[in-house]
């Protein structure tokens, strides 16, 4: 699992004094873009072999205010040919879930606009840091 | 079916070029508050009898640019005792779905910090909407 | 001038029920490639040569609602070699001014990471639209 | 001096691959945030007595990219009678200054919609803060 603590903004909270809908999909990013990094080893690729969004589940459970304290748990829990199954939580500092994230990743390729096989050295990468815990 | 052309800003669109999977959830609300001021015949209320989003599914099937035409299609398909089931579009000038999302909304009220029974005019006017095309 | 109509999203509006301070500049970003576009009659590039935003000045005169019409003006009041200087406004139905904002553009190449001399068609261009009205 | 490091998000970053104007001033309202919580050991309330942005200035001195490390520093060098004067920096992890802000907040009361004296208890505060370094 990787963890990664969330800055809330100002601004991330709209006139219901909750966070906004579209924010928690910023907050998944940071866990998503992080995830890869620390994962894998790499910076994430904007030109070249990279991996995108295909498909995201968001279930609100619970709202959250400007000063909690949360953070994005993210998991990979499957992995396809050339796709990943992502599953992501964010939690408060009392373990409570407050949005539950279901995602599907592709690997694409922006030289030739095409998905392309997930690397064995990064599905090796992924399960092994799965299996860790 | 509800319809409203969406003005793209320049920072929408993220280092890929692309505008980013968050954003569409600001796009989408546009189409859901639009949906409800327009058959509810009420302004959405951010007190009292509201109707809040519990569930989102987004299926991101082509990528949209900045100088891209496009528009939101909202429909609601199904209504429980307290709970309304959306299907969304992000649609281009094309004819062509750049974002599929279904969603469940729920009845809340803020006073009771509760769901409330989906009231009659409320479903009858969906009702009458829906039925009209 | 050039004037531009706005679409106000619901999370641009904050917990305090206002435009957010943040927001305003996303909607003069929509004035200022407009701006561009329509008199100088090509699309802003995002490669080679182009205009940036080096220094902004933003006053708030009056808060911006989620329901209320609004629309940003946007005048070149003055052209250096390698900038120009921007007055923009947002102005409801009624004419208020809600926010008051001048600004300085340089030219950039992304090629040489450098500034360059305004082109003259540039200048020529700007200073006919400016001089219509 | 209040000092806050910002998490930069994906999206933060534009088109050009630099962080977007407009999200500059997400980043201060961390550091404005803060440092009223942090100086006034009150949380910053969205009902009464509290304080607004009437102006900002912001100057764009160097891009910033999604993986440089930031913080945002934060003073207050002018008090006035209801008003009080802010001197806002983003700086990287060398020292480079890449945003310099001023801008002017004014006291403001939600329940009698006017300004108010600002108290000689946050004045104390503020001015024992700024004298400390």
């Amino acid at each position: 699992m990787y963890t990664i603590p969330i800055q809330i903004r100002f601004n991330d909270v709209d006139i219901f004094g909750h966070v906004n809908n579209s924010v928690y999909n910023q907050y998944l990013d940071l866990g998503r873009v992080g995830y890869f990094q620390s994962v894998l080893e790499e910076a994430t690729q904007w030109h070249g072999k990279t991996i995108v969004l295909v498909r995201i589940e968001n279930n609100y459970l619970l709202p959250t205010f400007l000063h909690d304290k949360i953070e994005v748990r993210t998991n990979v829990y499957e992995m396809g040919n050339r796709s990943v199954k992502m599953h992501q939580q964010v939690v408060d500092e009392n373990g409570q879930i407050r949005l539950e994230s279901y995602s599907v990743l592709s690997t694409f390729d922006s030289d030739t606009n095409a998905s392309f096989l997930l690397p064995d050295e990064w599905r090796k990468k992924i399960e092994e840091h799965e299996n860790q815990k």
